[in-house]
């Protein structure tokens, strides 16, 4: 891997911050320059650090510095992306790698055809698995990818050579890579991460229009405090993703809807032994993930 | 508060075990017995030094201990506290309260109203919020009720007297008391705790049930892990739970069932707007409860 790299990052938030700070701190670093909507955020990130140099988007000084990167990285709301691929897109580099860090692929890979042209082989989508409920570049960390998956969801006209220096980039952050097709990402993450958040998010809403809200959050312990923390999540990205990965998101909201109905109908029937069934293998199920015991789980083709 | 308290414990787990923990943190136990169904959890509690002395509850042996108790602490899966009230019932000496830590609380009462026949008055329904996914005395803890709350809700016929006797009882164990009627007791913990139990149970149950669980689980992370961390919870306990506050978690199932399937459409109308308010209110409230902020929530009697 290069070792003095000069990057782009593109959204200087929790995610691009933290990007930043974990190739500086791996040493591979050149230069890096932030661009964002916000110049207050910018001038934040340059005070602390983060970035050598920041560079409003609405302007278009950053445009002649990106034929300068080795790696631009998007780290902005999936729904800015196609209008940020197309402002990039005329001063892309042949030398130069561009990737995202959406948590949709399907979604940012036709943008990616839509705007790219004959440049549509240097991008290459990225996805760290590696959120946290809040955001902004205050909230950076050089740790953040530190040991945690990186799906890369490659497609057809990506060559092996570029999928290489995506999948060094992120491992220079921490990262252990995993490649997957785009279309297994949406639906896995639509399960385990999007499902959630739509989940938490509406229990909140749901109390806090209470008549007796005051009450009903007063009482709420450590068990809704874990249960909702990603409801403290950025609603500008999760109203992205929600509607970039909807088919995904609403047919897991429909399983899941489905499946609670049956536990209320399980409490409604005073089925208590079919009640302590169902927490018996949630429980055994967690235990099993927990201790990174998957082989009891089902392994088939979808 | 009397210092030297002589106290029966009527199931040595989680809970049980705690308080007896935290009472001889304080200083103020003077022999603390436990009594359980498995005699194996009795052993290794009294080889922990968790308890004085253990007795099987199939015996009755502990029948005599009763008498010389200052509280009995009823602390097993509120289905088991009917029982348990008419075996203890017989040997409940005038001088001795009885306070139990289930988390539902009109069934308790009404089981010892049942139960007590004129000894009613001496049992003074208690919950602790302070529970953990994890079960068992070797999770107990003595700093577990630490600044917790602890709610009593005591019915007509407990004297005042009585009532502080259990009030300092807890707050030996080091919880902040509060008291509420049970109804109330039961509504207000059926939103905040119940359901998002109910929540968690159904999604793990829900995931781990499909052809792809193996890859689904290897992909979930933090968030996930947090929603999901009360899924771990006791069956029996959460079973019990379930069935006897019946009518207010039924209630709050379809409050919320309706209020996701609300959000469900807005992801199928692909109404960004709307959904992007949803999730602004959600971590609003959110924020403001983690500051312990909570004169923006409305406050009306319900």
């Amino acid at each position: 891997v290069k070792t003095a790299l000069n990057v782009v990052i593109i959204g200087v938030g929790l995610i691009g911050g933290s990007v930043s700070l974990a190739l500086k701190a791996s040493g591979v670093a050149n230069e890096i320059l932030g661009v964002d909507r916000d110049t207050n955020v910018l001038s934040d990130a340059q005070r602390r650090g983060v970035i050598d140099r920041g560079f409003d988007i609405a302007g278009d000084e950053w445009h002649a510095r990106l034929a300068h990167a080795d790696v631009i990285l998007l780290a902005i709301p999936v729904r800015q992306i196609p209008e940020v691929l197309r402002a990039v897109a005329p001063h892309l580099d042949p030398s130069t790698i561009m990737i995202d860090a959406g948590s949709t692929k399907q979604d940012v890979i036709a943008a990616a055809r839509d705007a790219l042209g004959l440049k549509l082989a240097q991008f290459i989508p990225c996805h760290p698995i590696a959120g946290r409920e809040v955001s902004g570049v205050s909230a950076a960390d050089a740790g953040l990818f530190q040991s945690k998956n990186l799906v890369i969801t490659s497609f057809a006209e990506n060559s092996p050579a570029t999928i290489e220096r995506a999948r060094r980039f992120w491992q220079a952050c921490g990262a252990n890579v995993i490649e997957m097709p785009a279309a297994t990402h949406d639906a896995v993450f639509a399960a385990v991460s999007h499902l959630p958040h739509m989940l938490a998010f509406a229990l909140v809403d749901d109390l806090a229009a209470r008549p007796n809200a005051k009450t009903l959050f007063s009482f709420a312990a450590s068990g809704f405090r874990d249960f909702t923390r990603i409801a403290s999540s950025s609603p500008e990205m999760w109203r992205d993703v929600a509607l970039n990965n909807r088919d995904a998101l609403l047919s897991e909201m429909d399983a899941y809807l489905a499946h609670a109905q049956r536990l209320r109908d399980l409490i409604a029937t005073a089925d208590g032994d079919q009640l302590a069934a169902l927490m018996q293998r949630s429980r055994a199920a967690r235990a099993k993930w927990l201790a990174g015991d998957l082989d009891g789980f089902r392994d088939e083709a979808v």
